[in-house]
């Protein structure tokens, strides 16, 4: 039986992905939209998020997708109204709220599943097999794209809370988090903070064990998503944002999943609803904070759209 | 029967608190120091930890008192060594450094204690047992101190992972949130760094709940560590750290610990011991990396020592 959600924040990231994985899916009605300005053609609209909640008691799960800032806000409204929540990366604005959010959904018996869409990329589940039961020696993060093909005009990247380099780089370290065999912590970070802006548009992290991070957004041409792993017992290389594996420098068939990632984080949606259950890992958005206390700020030329 | 301690790190905090407590406790002996500079009359002085790890099984305790940033590695040895731990604060220089010690003591069998001594001063304990039972209607931190009185020429504070004004402010987040009946996240800050300093000198921020902090290391004359409660049921003021307490503008005579801050940190170390259990309490450090995640970056004039 398909369960009906709500979409809440319907901008880039909704249309581009949560709509076409809604459509498709066999566990999902999309029964309702909440936004101020966004609508999904057949789909009844709203503009007021307590409205939908008091009117639309038939629609059990909601999803959120507008920026981390106000996303607090609307996921204690939706808990507290007994509905299930599934959040877009990163999970909020806070650690914290964060928190305070699964101790809530814990209390009333409710599904909050804080997503990464990034893990659900097809070669991210054999890379994690590959790498279950070798020692990692070294590995390397090379994360560089062009944050004005991305976010053409989103100053909001820039802004208290908008995380910069970090809104790509969380997906980075979802991977990272998911695959290595055992966990890192960051020991050093060097910040790059535009000087007309507030949050860095590039960071060069190290970690304990040997990995290391260079996040860039301001790289125009070909873009580069990958992540390195020397192994003791061979090499691995993930490209494309976790896409494409390569063994010992040879592309390798293991991809054992079949759908894309958004599809699949619906598909995990469901089955956590189904049993009655949370996932709440917050190790990325914690190397994140983590680089943010610890790093060294560095000024460079100033970032215009 | 008393065990055996040593201190690493012999600087300010170590001569000015931790040598004193130790002194006077009914359950620990300080065995050992290990520094690089500093040492204790009378107290066998090591340079090395390794060396101090092998040569002095006896001592099953080691209390780590150095700055943040270099406090992991001496704990992951202590604890790899089969070593108790107890960690001044702030814990580490990141939250996932202090979640890997944590991971680790845990599969070791071992007691790691994260220390919060403002936690520990007079009133704070008859404050929580008053607001326990009560509805929060505002609160207001006012942590107002002299960095050149406190910390005289310690750079470090102001280095990458100094914390800046945090390094007091933490203390001020851990007794709020030992005595606050529920807990709260930050929804915004305002942070001033010094355009020559990498951390900020002062900070104000907002909470839920209408709690709000105002941190600033540049009060010359008297200084202010003040913590005020407004409830349905009356008004709760913590002054001098902690240490004094007011009910509705009359001082409280509800005191009902005898201890200093350091005895008390190093009794309830010993009780933890005796149990075989940790006391990892981060909520104060996840709100400083929080601020410095969330919070708007404003220079201000060039600070000297």
């Amino acid at each position: 039986m398909s369960l009906n959600v709500a979409l809440v924040g319907i901008g880039k990231i909704a249309l581009d992905q949560h709509v076409p994985a809604l459509k498709a899916s066999p566990d999902f009605t999309l029964a309702a939209t909440v936004s101020r300005k966004g609508s999904v053609e057949g789909v009844p609209a709203f503009t007021d998020f307590a409205t939908f909640l008091e009117s639309r008691p038939d629609v059990t799960v909601v999803s959120l997708c507008m920026p981390p800032a106000p996303r607090y806000d609307y996921a204690e409204a939706a808990l507290l109204a007994g509905r299930h929540v599934m959040l877009e990366k990163p999970p909020g604005a806070t650690l914290s709220e964060v928190h305070a959010l699964e101790a809530l959904a814990k209390s009333k018996g409710l599904t909050l599943y804080a997503t990464w869409h990034s893990r659900m990329a097809h070669a991210v589940a054999p890379a994690k097999a590959w790498l279950k039961d070798k020692a990692v020696q070294v590995a390397h993060i090379t994360w560089r794209e062009d944050v004005r093909k991305w976010h053409p005009g989103q100053d909001w990247v820039f802004e208290p809370g908008g995380m910069g380099v970090f809104d790509p780089g969380i997906n980075a370290l979802s991977i990272l988090t998911e695959i290595l065999p055992a966990p890192v912590h960051l020991k050093k970070a060097r910040l790059e903070f535009p000087a007309n802006r507030q949050t860095p548009i590039a960071a060069q992290l190290t970690f304990s064990g040997n990995v290391t991070a260079d996040f860039d957004w301001r790289q125009e041409g070909p873009q580069t998503w990958d992540i390195e792993v020397q192994t003791s017992q061979g090499h691995l290389a993930l490209r494309m944002g976790g896409n494409v594996l390569e063994l010992n420098g040879k592309p390798s068939g293991g991809e054992n999943t079949i759908m894309g990632e958004y599809p699949a984080l619906y598909a995990r949606m469901a089955q956590l609803v189904k049993t009655g259950s949370s996932e709440v890992d917050l190790s990325p958005m914690t190397h994140v904070a983590d680089a943010l206390t610890l790093g060294e700020r560095v000024a460079v030329e100033d970032f215009h759209f």
